[in-house]
């Protein structure tokens, strides 16, 4: 039997963790403020690491929650702005898990085309126009599936658009800090922060299990999601937010993400490589960072029981389909996503990229 | 000015909580499973405590669901149950904050009103008849906020009641091992485990913002829980359970446990003796174990504006209306609550409790 290659979910390769640096944290938070940490109290999050938000933000303390996990914030979020009947627009293809909260807060979603630098803006505003959306979800950086960034400009006329009809924009950046070449854009908040939800965690550059996810936004809407969060979880779980204000005070979060993409940069580099020399027809983007390749197959290639064939190949896709908003009729997935396929490369090795993506071709 | 004293939230006290202990085990447990403890993939909880759990209730894993505390485990079981126009049922006085997140999922929430050994049960088999709600939920130990335990006769009642019509019963016991005196009654599941969701979490026994709670129930609708926390919340912030399972691995959950018994059980008295003292003709019952002791007024007594009186003379309480139900009428409070008064007595000391009764005499 050939070795398993898994290119399923986007998450860290086990040797990324750094379990005895987070050890030491905890008990360091524990012994130095353990009764903060251990006690009711703290709805928003943890303080001293709200603060440090704050600092990175250029935001004061109640534009800032912390929560466990930013899926569970997008959850809440969702549930304190849609009314019955409400669309939400997301990028085609999009997050999986976010467009199902979405559906299961009681929105209609709508998938917008995305193009090489971001979605197709025609279409955006054709959409807005008939019927203002209660917001927008946008991976900006590095878009899981797709790997994609949307350009500055697009960003730019986004915010204007939801400056103009007055909807909500969650840019959710749980990548960013994992830029392998190029430079930074800017967030969609540092273009005018007025309608701009910005969440992020810190899943993928310290520990996914912490669940330390956050959101920072204009005061009221944090208010009220803040409110929601209390009713619902009556705090967040502390002990871990400590340990990452802690991580972060020993200043072993510039050093982490340093390693990180050390390691993952290699990956992406023999992801592109493969498909290149095993796929050469196949149209992708070449992403800068984050986690994920995808590639559309041609019309003309062989992709009928795709993920079962692969499974008997001892390789593991994931259904490209549940990246597809549309059509929103209550199938389980939009048939377009049929030829998408999501190939995370950070948890696996550049030999097993190489031996993966060329399994994958001798299927098509 | 005199002492402030706070009869306000059910909380333990900060000497009561074992920061440098917790922070050994969480840093043992990173150092011996730390991949497992920070990476994705243990939705229904850490598994070593999830063994523990099914030691503990004699059932199986798919039993057990571990999130993140109690109170988001029964929004979740209320998403998954609750149909549009069903009814949940709740103890008169009940837990304020369970009453809000049935209401907000959507069910009308009834009062069943409790005497000194446990809801009324005629009026219970009344009120089921009229129409069967889709569950009870139930503090039957040292109950929230009233301090009352259910009579093993009215859980035997309740636990056929539910097995006849065909509803969910909630039994939420975090206070079930801070017994100080009498001998322990057997949870609803112990009488028939086929209609009952046994909650309970150690926010009482460790630590609050460890926020480790759990559900025990049968294995379908763990499993809708389970999928439902799952796209939710992706997985449950695993080293504060992680953490949990050492501890209690350490043989430390039994030792502190006997800790607290020692610390509360003469707060529970010098409230019982204050009561007594400063309050001769009001009418209460006596907890054997728990958090809280709560007395009823007379109509006769100046209740008119307490909680603004009570704090000019710098005593805090907490608005008794909101642990009423009833009237489900969109007015936030019941009037049926004016004179209801919960003292919780494990985070003050007896001669704070002695001064804060004494106080609240003087305003009646």
């Amino acid at each position: 039997m050939s070795e398993t290659i898994l290119f399923t979910r986007g998450v860290p390769p086990t040797e990324a963790l750094p379990a005895e640096l987070i050890g030491e944290c905890m008990q360091a938070a524990l012994k130095a403020d353990g009764t903060t940490i251990l006690q009711y109290g703290n709805t928003g999050g943890y303080p001293p690491l709200r603060r440090m938000l704050t600092e990175d933000f250029g935001v004061e303390e109640n534009q800032i929650l912390i929560g466990n996990g930013s899926l569970h914030l997008q959850d809440l979020f969702a549930a304190c702005v849609i009314q019955p009947g409400d669309t939400v627009l997301v990028e085609q293809p999009s997050y999986d898990r976010a467009i199902k909260t979405f559906r299961r807060r009681g929105a209609k979603v709508i998938g917008i085309p995305l193009e090489h630098d971001g979605i197709d803006l025609a279409k955006l505003e054709a959409v807005v126009r008939q019927k203002t959306p209660a917001f927008i979800y946008l991976v900006p950086d590095f878009q899981n599936p797709a790997g994609i960034s949307t350009s500055e400009a697009k960003r730019q006329a986004i915010v204007a658009l939801a400056e103009d009809y007055g909807f909500w924009i969650i840019e959710d950046v749980p990548y960013r800090r994992l830029r392998y070449q190029g430079t930074s854009l800017p967030l969609l908040r540092e273009i005018n922060p007025r309608r701009v939800i910005t969440m992020s965690s810190y899943s993928k550059l310290i520990s996914p299990a912490l669940r330390v996810g956050y959101m920072v936004g204009p005061a009221e809407i944090v208010a009220k999601v803040t409110e929601l969060a209390g009713d619902t979880i009556l705090s967040p779980v502390l002990p871990s937010q400590a340990a990452v204000a802690e991580f972060r005070r020993r200043g072993w979060l510039e050093s982490n993400v340093a390693n990180l993409k050390q390691l993952y940069q290699p990956r992406l580099a023999a992801m592109v490589g493969a498909i290149k020399k095993h796929l050469p027809g196949v149209a992708f983007a070449e992403p800068e960072g984050g986690f994920f390749v995808s590639i559309t197959l041609p019309a003309e290639a062989n992709y009928a029981n795709l993920l079962e064939r692969a499974q008997a190949a001892n390789l593991m896709l994931t259904e490209g389909r549940t990246f597809f908003a549309d059509p929103d009729d209550g199938r389980p997935f939009a048939s377009e996503g049929e030829r998408f396929v999501r190939l995370p490369f950070c948890a696996v090795t550049p030999a097993q990229i190489e031996e993966g993506v060329k399994r994958l071709a001798s299927l098509l």
